[in-house]
């Protein structure tokens, strides 16, 4: 498992949280307004990144910095509450004050950028914690594509008799003549171009077939013959990062690979805020940031084909497109409303909404391309885990298989060939560096594997290999095991009162120094630690992924020995220890070689669909033969819950190895 | 026939007018250009109307008329070369000669208003025979719609069981259930409405269902049961006027009738002035000002609706559209280039575009609405003559019909139940009050019936009963017609040296006094009369559109005799004395029971294929039977239209009727 480290894979973060915290946008300001005679436009420069934006006056730094592309977090979507977006301002500007900011950090005039308005031209300097950096984003995926590739476009190139005065058909018919097909539809924006392409190509043209519904439709006609050039891209839209892959429709091969950050994080980094924000008005807004963001990658990707094939290549060219999103982020691209998904019973608007005109969806590709947006089963069950089932081959075997994909919520399928179990649990963003005290993304800075030395200190791996700003999941679940192997914590996860200088009281308990403030990052404000509260949050997030999975078990009557393998999808997987996991109970205690990680499988599924009419109709069979359990409701999972928040297990039974460990230990000790 | 005179109808004019001059846009400027110290902006007032627009320094008087919704004639679109879109402006104004102006309308201060620039506050006298005046467009039709109707659209009232924890498949599929059927696709528009509907409704929804190509999509979701209130609309799109129908769907009654210029008009009078303006980069233009002209018509349907069923009616709640055009005017509605259709071959973009989205064209009606356009058969053969077919059941027919609609175009439909020959000539637009000099189209002003007297002073009528200004279409046939049968013009349609004050020489020939300058409207320049060279443009006229039928009966080997009906299509037909027609030899000598006119067919086709499965199959099936011939390269048509230019024909065999009248008179004289 080590072996990945420091490759820079990091977790994709793209799942739900469930903030507890009032998320409705606030009007109310605690400073004094702007004058009538303030120059009303203001420079922000923002360090160490070197970039500026242009303000209005009295428009919010979160705001500028979102201009200026730089992504703070801000898990609240900018509304004071998360206390993420801190910042060192430098110039005139007028701050809230706020409960989130420590005395300390007041003093060095740190602000929450959300609540500070900008009144004159700024230097402000992101703090390192504030900033969603640009890790690698898990791009890669083990799904193969069967051949040879069958994408639902097809280009033929074609020679038309020319029109003359005594065979002067409309060029439209004349083209189906060819065919030796008559009525093929052609979208407006496709027949406006046919006259010139045409005449352009003197007679010979190449038209690109698109079978939706097995049926064909003309998606567009080149002047000429330009068989050889035929491209589609798959996405993946994550809650947090989306990832685009430009395809070659003749071969196969991804051509290239582009990711960012989705925009639509600076308006709430999970998709409750992000449902909430739409709801308020911000629904337009939210589906723009993340068409804008597809198309920049859009953008790239040709730029890239353009000089890597020496060809001019653009937009126009992608005629295909396969996207695979969660529900929530299905429904915000399509500019779907999503009060009904947010509230009981978490209805959403379309499973399935079948293949869209780009035109209609706003991408910049080809306006007559359609888009294939997977199917989203339920509200939390999205087209995502559908695709992450599909790169798995899940559906394919005749035997029992468990697909986990980690986030702030966890989806759970369970099943094999002829039948499929899922639900979803809200694990809560503990692993993605939320509700935890010096909890972080897998970024630049986090530490992501950790172990503790006999003497309570620490040794740990960090991300980018500079020094640590804090922990991330996979090194937070290494803290748990690694504290409970120390006898640092109880079954329950609280801190023990031993005599250490790493352990000390703290507001509301106990907590443990991971690193002393001195050898942080520069800057730093705090020592790492983790707290009993931290520790509690972290016992509810395993408890609620081994709880989910264990209910859909009793659900379906399945016994853990006849699970023949455990699937981990997401980018979670690359950094975490399997054997730490299993130890604090997050996993099932199964043999670990039947655990393996699929990487990006929403990217891959998507791929696989766009590639193969097979995949595209087994898409469809998950999408059919897959059984939602709603767990939110069921009491199953609440005493499979209430049994799993101790280390490992109320049960020793069910984590032998686990537990066998520990009690050598205990003998050993006694 | 007269009694329909003076009930205002007139001529719809909707054809095209092959004008023989250059069209292309000059950009020429006479005067001296703005200085940098003007206001920019400036107001134009028209009278008699009182309607203002502002416009930058520089524009033409043309373009504020425009603005402020004034139709100004302008057969050119606004290129100083037709000399029709005379105004007298009082204020700071540039202005260009023109030879088009005689020195008595300059001495007037009267200017061409597309060669005037705005320079200052104007106040601008639109003279009246530039006007395009507002009389009363032909809206009615003969057609008769199958009981009960079966418009392609229907809206069912379902209750839904509302969605619970246990039950929370999405909304969309939710509705499937309840159709018993899976997968009926809805556009994303009406999706995005979806949840709000169900849930305001409280589970109660109206689904408004189209069927397109035999398989059903949602159209619309509305709350609550709104079964009873069901719209379409059908659409009559001329090159001159626009009409437009509220259809209620249920009953299958007219609830309101709406009819404006075509604002392209300004733009160019004929199909091929537009096509060339669209050529030179106006096509974006030109399509915005049609949809405009509609859309500002289903404003009026629906406002005219509401108050008069005091409910409040929107565009969203029509949701069907079925629209009847030539083929030009389908091709710059729909945004479709028109080079191709413009030079031989003469190619369309397509024949038949099939339901497309209002979205998608730019109707203000239910954006997920279909919108059905006529398919056209040939550059010239349209689909309004498609639907005037429809309209007048020709097809349906065992004994042989044919079909006139006259316009600047005639478009000839020769046929029965199970063959249709159609050819098009270009007549010229001396009908329409073009290449004539004292002719204008059939509007307040024009005398539409004229009798000549022993002393060869005149008796007229005079549409909107006031003072004339011209003569129409049908006033001139009736003119030629009187003037042959009192030996003022011969066979050859010369003016005749007879002494007498109303005959005198003319440049280029001698002319006919109709009436003097002081019996005509205030402000007449000159006396109404008929040139030489006029009635060699009538003669031409008329002799293409006999030419073209009689072609149109050798291709087909049929005779005159065999001939059970002569349809006469569009408002023409409302002035016209068939007698007089025939006189000269317009229209075949068959018995004048066997003439019947239909009024706007194109309107009335539109409105049965809105209201009846039926009638659309009928019109596709008119489409599939009908063969087009193309006259422009035809030996056989010169030769028949060589031997119609005679009053009435070569072969006074052909016209026995008019020439035993003549000879018996003859006789007499003799």
């Amino acid at each position: 498992m080590f072996d990945a480290i420091g490759e820079g894979f990091a977790d994709r973060a793209r799942e739900a949280t469930i903030v507890n915290i009032s998320l409705y946008r606030s009007s109310h300001r605690w400073f004094s307004m702007v004058g009538k005679d303030q120059p009303s436009v203001h420079n922000v420069h923002f360090i160490p990144d070197r970039k500026d934006a242009e303000v209005d006056h009295g428009a919010t730094i979160l705001d500028a910095a979102l201009r200026a592309g730089i992504a703070i977090d801000a898990v609240c979507g900018g509304d004071g509450k998360c206390g993420r977006c801190k910042v060192r301002p430098v110039g005139k500007f007028s701050a809230s004050t706020s409960d989130l900011l420590t005395d300390e950090e007041t003093r060095s005039g740190i602000v929450l950028a959300c609540r500070t308005e900008v009144e004159g031209d700024l230097t402000v300097e992101v703090l390192p914690r504030s900033r969603i950096g640009m890790h690698q984003i898990l791009t890669s995926s083990i799904a193969e594509v069967p051949r040879p590739v069958t994408p639902w476009t097809r280009k033929e190139s074609v020679q038309l008799p020319p029109a003359t005065i005594w065979d002067n058909v409309a060029d439209l018919e004349r083209l189906w003549r060819i065919f030796g097909q008559s009525d093929i539809p052609i979208p407006l924006e496709s027949l406006k171009m046919l006259p010139d392409a045409i005449r352009t190509g003197n007679w010979n043209v190449t038209v690109t077939l698109s079978k939706v519904d097995s049926k064909d439709e003309i998606t567009r006609v080149e002047p000429g013959n330009t068989k050889e050039r035929h491209y589609g891209m798959a996405v993946d839209i994550g809650t947090t990062t989306i990832v685009a892959e430009l395809v070659d429709l003749i071969s196969g091969d991804v051509v290239g690979t582009g990711s960012d950050y989705n925009r639509q994080i600076s308006r709430g980094e999970d998709v409750i805020a992000r449902m909430m924000y739409s709801e308020d008005g911000g629904g337009v807004e939210l589906r723009t940031l993340v068409t804008e963001t597809i198309n920049s990658l859009i953008s790239r990707l040709v730029q890239g084909e353009s000089a890597s094939c020496g060809c001019q290549m653009s937009g126009e060219d992608i005629v295909a497109a396969s996207i695979a999103g969660n529900t929530v982020m299905t429904h915000l691209f399509l500019g779907l409303p999503t009060k009904q998904l947010r509230l009981e019973p978490y209805v959403p608007a379309a499973h399935h909404t079948g293949y869209l005109k780009a035109s209609e969806v706003g991408l910049h590709v080809n306006p007559s391309a359609r888009v294939m947006l997977f199917p989203c089963r339920a509200g939390y069950v999205g087209g995502d885990v559908i695709a992450d089932v599909l790169a798995s081959g899940l559906h394919k075997s005749s035997k029992l298989s468990l697909l986990i994909d980690v986030g702030t919520n966890g989806e759970i399928v369970l099943g094999k060939n002829d039948w499929m179990g899922a639900c979803s649990c809200s694990a809560g963003p503990a692993f993605e560096g939320g509700e935890v005290s010096s909890g972080m993304r897998a970024m630049e800075g986090a530490i992501d594997r950790i172990r503790i030395n006999d003497d309570l200190s620490t040794s740990y791996h960090v991300l980018g290999g500079e020094r640590p700003v804090g922990v991330c999941g996979s090194g937070l679940i290494d803290l748990v095991a690694e504290m409970y192997d120390h006898g640092i914590i109880d079954r329950k996860a609280r801190i023990q009162n031993i005599a250490s200088k790493r352990i000390r009281p703290s507001e509301g308990g106990m907590e443990y120094v991971v690193e002393m403030k001195e050898n942080l990052s520069e800057g730093a404000l705090h020592d790492i630690t983790v707290t009993d509260a931290d520790l509690q949050n972290l016992l509810r997030t395993k408890a609620a992924i081994y709880g989910a999975c264990s209910t859909l078990m009793r659900k379906m009557s399945e016994s853990w020995e006849r699970v023949s393998s455990i699937i981990i999808a997401g980018g979670f997987g690359y950094h975490l220890d399997i054997g730490r996991a299993v130890m604090i109970g997050m996993f099932p205690d199964v043999p670990q070689e039947k655990y393996r990680f699929i990487g990006n499988g929403a990217l891959g599924g998507a791929r696989l669909a766009l590639l193969s009419e097979e995949k595209r109709r087994e898409m469809m069979r998950i999408f059919d033969k897959m059984t939602y359990f709603e767990l939110s409701v069921d009491n199953d999972f609440y005493n499979e819950f209430a049994s799993s928040l101790f280390i490992p297990h109320t049960d020793l039974g069910r984590f032998p190895s686990a537990s066998k460990e520990k009690r050598s230990e205990a003998e050993v000790e006694g």
